[in-house]
């Protein structure tokens, strides 16, 4: 039992995405099915289409910082109804049993967790589709609800940028009165410099462009450091309690962990490649620093950054797109031309046809 | 104002330890003067002896794991007097008003702490002189008392071997019930294993050679795994809580961050270099382990040490020399030929007499 669903699809490596007519499922007893109402473009979607990270399957219809209306619930939902307003990010399912699980850390399920596409349902084995479409079907564990008067819009993104900065930032105990220094302004660092923010924190944006400092400062920074300029870094020696590192691409770790007093940390949310140049060991071990990593966050942390953005005031700064002009919008982020997300409107894929 | 002292001292990089006289400082208002029972042997005093850190001062005593008793109190000491049995490690000062100072973690000071051997005393300029000596002069803030029915003996590496493994151990959090792997066996190690044992942790010592593993277990270990065997690794993947790395060569931290559960946390006490093979950064990400330093520790965590050593029965190996002997000693330790720290019977300085 199925339902028709319309989506933008990868069909290998090299194909731009175009409509893709496929299946939904009929909700199962656990699962909300959604009309999706925006969907967030995030760097993963290119890269696992792509097949950058080699673990692509297609036909694929990314896309994991969808929010939506709930139109129909299976017989044992209890936190949805038809009607509720509601999102899905990186994740849709896991094994529910382990002491990850258990603790509401499902990023981090000790059998891996199902992934928003391109992962094998763990009851059909079917793989998963993402965003870019106009319906989803996901087990309410994994839905959360939008907070009263968020703006959907910009609230997309926050349900994987979002997620992925504020996690740590908690996790490692940023309080009121931490200095925070996040580094790259990307999708995932201008909401690091919001979320730092909100939390109490006085924070330093590290850019290598003098270019984006007016714009820093806009986004809350209260302070500006080029990390080009060895002076400028030689100032702000032992001066962090936290590092928040956005960067995806290898880059020289010392230079921050110098910029930590003793017992700072440094956390890694975008380095996923081996870590080149080495660290010296020396900039740990005698200042007792901490070199730490975070992927995104569990469901109940995913539903409270979304309370506390709504509570704060806090949005993603998007740009708004069609469905239709996603292959541009992906050109434009790979040359890192979006402030500071694509957000598409998915009314606009009612509107277009198979080519 | 200043008195007469016997002690062992390199005259360069390349000259063996040979017996030097020299002065010691008449102690000043809040000076304790000890004379010195037992010595440890570090491999720090070796490196540091033959440059090997490009940092060394000559002539240098070297010695950083001191046990005596107290021959005289500076007019504004309050925490010892004449004849009490005390121990003096790593550190002599610090700038006692940094933030770190001032919580007891003079070992992380903002201004760097004076070390025992090789730095400039604060106040007068001349260069301090360690523990391969009669008798040493040092501010009642940076000794600690015996405890009652504490063997001095294998005490002494307590003041750098074992503070430097009961630190961390305490500091990131062992508790009952965890698990923590020790990575090497030599001085550093066997303490880890003891303490981290003592603490209620199930230890399981990580070692490259299969002739340990009865030794290991001897030490208190509850599991063996050979390192350079894959399967053993594989075995033990997502396993442990704690790593406690004492190896002071470059080695691939990978294998074992992949034995950590998510959260789980590699302390590093002995790699200063450059860390190679890099350290994969989706290794630390995907299961938010965090990779940790630690240096020696506080003045006040020295003294528990101690008093938790006392209190549990825990003694480090140690094997007695004269001090005629150092220099074949040092060659040993070289080799890893020692179970597993050195101690000088200081009485043995009485009998030499300058070649
Ligand atoms: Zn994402
Ligand atoms: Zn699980
Ligand atoms: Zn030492
Ligand atoms: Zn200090």
């Amino acid at each position: 039992m199925s339902t028709p669903a319309k989506g933008y699809a990868a069909k290998s490596a090299e194909s731009d995405l175009a409509l893709w007519q496929f299946e939904r499922r009929t909700p199962r007893a656990d699962d909300v099915a959604i009309e999706i109402l925006y969907c967030g473009v995030c760097h993963s979607d290119l890269h696992f289409a792509r097949d950058d990270w080699g673990m692509a399957t297609y036909p694929v219809v990314p896309g994991h910082e969808i929010v939506g209306r709930v139109t129909a619930v299976g017989s044992e939902v209890t936190q949805y109804s038809e009607g509720d307003l509601v999102g899905v990010g990186c994740m849709v399912d896991a094994c529910r049993q382990c002491s990850a699980c258990n603790e509401g850390l499902e990023n981090y399920c000790a059998q891996g967790f199902v992934m928003t596409y391109g992962s094998p349902d763990l009851h059909d084995g079917t793989l998963t589709q993402g965003g870019y479409s106009d319906s989803v079907v996901v087990s309410e564990r994994f839905v959360v609800r939008m907070p009263e008067g968020i703006d959907l819009k910009s609230a997309a993104p926050l349900l994987c940028a979002g997620i992925t900065t504020y996690s740590p930032l908690k996790h490692y105990g940023v309080k009121p009165g931490h200095r925070v220094g996040v580094i790259g302004m990307g999708g995932l660092g201008h909401m690091g410099v919001k979320l730092a923010k909100a939390l109490g924190a006085e924070v330093t944006l590290f850019t290598r462009s003098q270019s984006k400092k007016a714009e820093a400062q806009r986004q809350g920074a209260d302070h500006v450091v080029i990390s080009t300029d060895e002076q400028q870094m030689a100032d702000v020696t032992e001066t962090f309690d936290f590092m928040l590192d956005t960067v995806p691409v290898q880059h020289d770790i010392n230079p921050y962990l110098n910029a930590l007093k003793p017992d700072g940390t440094h956390i890694l949310v975008g380095l996923l490649e081996p870590i080149d140049p080495a660290i010296m060991g020396a900039n740990l071990v005698f200042r007792r620093r901490v070199l730490a990593g975070s992927l995104i966050g569990g469901m109940p942390e995913t539903q409270e950054v979304l309370d506390f953005c709504a509570d704060n005031g806090i949005t993603c700064d998007v740009e708004m797109i069609d469905i239709a002009n996603i292959n541009e919008a992906w050109e434009r982020m790979k040359q890192g031309d979006v402030r500071y997300r694509f957000v598409i409107d998915m009314a606009s894929i009612k509107e277009t046809a198979a080519a």
